[in-house]
């Protein structure tokens, strides 16, 4: 298990991009725009880790929604695991509560699972998990 | 550059060491007071990252005045980077606001430098170095 990624939640994904672009000293590496989570979003690498910016699409985005309440800044964390089944059962077991029933498709063609940061000291938590090859 | 730890702001230190010893599956490697900053923190690792738990310490703490105000949750994203007076140069250059005249001593014996929130869309962010051996 390590930081896959740390989601941060912006207004202007391109104006942010280039933010980030000098921040990092490197340019983000790839765009995504997830439609079914009203998210457009963008990765940039930090060693192992990336940084994903999330910008929403429309009003009632998660992340517009979130942008309204707490303004921009750290959204997620996402932890990469082997075996997400397993792992989401192992987390359950330990009280923590999932935020969805089963994980679903998400950026960067990886299965994920979020859980309720209200179990978790107030940091929203995803895992997430690389599909084998057809 | 790459992510040194994510920090995260917690009201007791004891009782989250606990919470995200479940949640990673491992324990805290290390725990640090530091007077000069008022905090206490641990730390665990996750993969080449870590995460820091940082307690305030009195009221006056930084993180208990973020505690205050937002909650707890993630307070910064720290950075590893080899030559920290080249790095802040080239941030300060580039816009970014510093918070402090030069780099401190910080928590695991490395020096450290932030910069300030609201020119990094909202994410507090520390550049570190580890400090050569004398």
């Amino acid at each position: 298990m390590h930081i896959d990624h740390i989601g941060i939640a912006v207004k202007d994904l391109s104006s942010s991009d280039n933010l980030f672009s000098k921040l990092l000293n490197t340019s983000p590496f790839k765009h995504e725009t997830l439609e079914h989570q009203k998210v457009e979003v963008s990765f940039f690498q930090t060693g192992e880790s990336k940084l994903e910016l999330l910008q929403g699409i429309g009003e009632d985005s998660p992340i517009s929604k979130f942008i309204e309440k707490k303004g921009e800044g750290i959204h997620h964390i996402a932890f990469l695991v082997e075996d997400i089944y397993t792992e989401i059962d192992r987390m359950k077991n330990e009280g923590f509560e999932p935020l969805q029933e089963s994980p679903r498709l998400g950026a960067d063609q990886k299965l994920v699972f979020f859980f309720h940061p209200k179990t978790t000291n107030g940091v929203l938590i995803e895992l997430c998990q690389k599909q084998s090859k057809p």
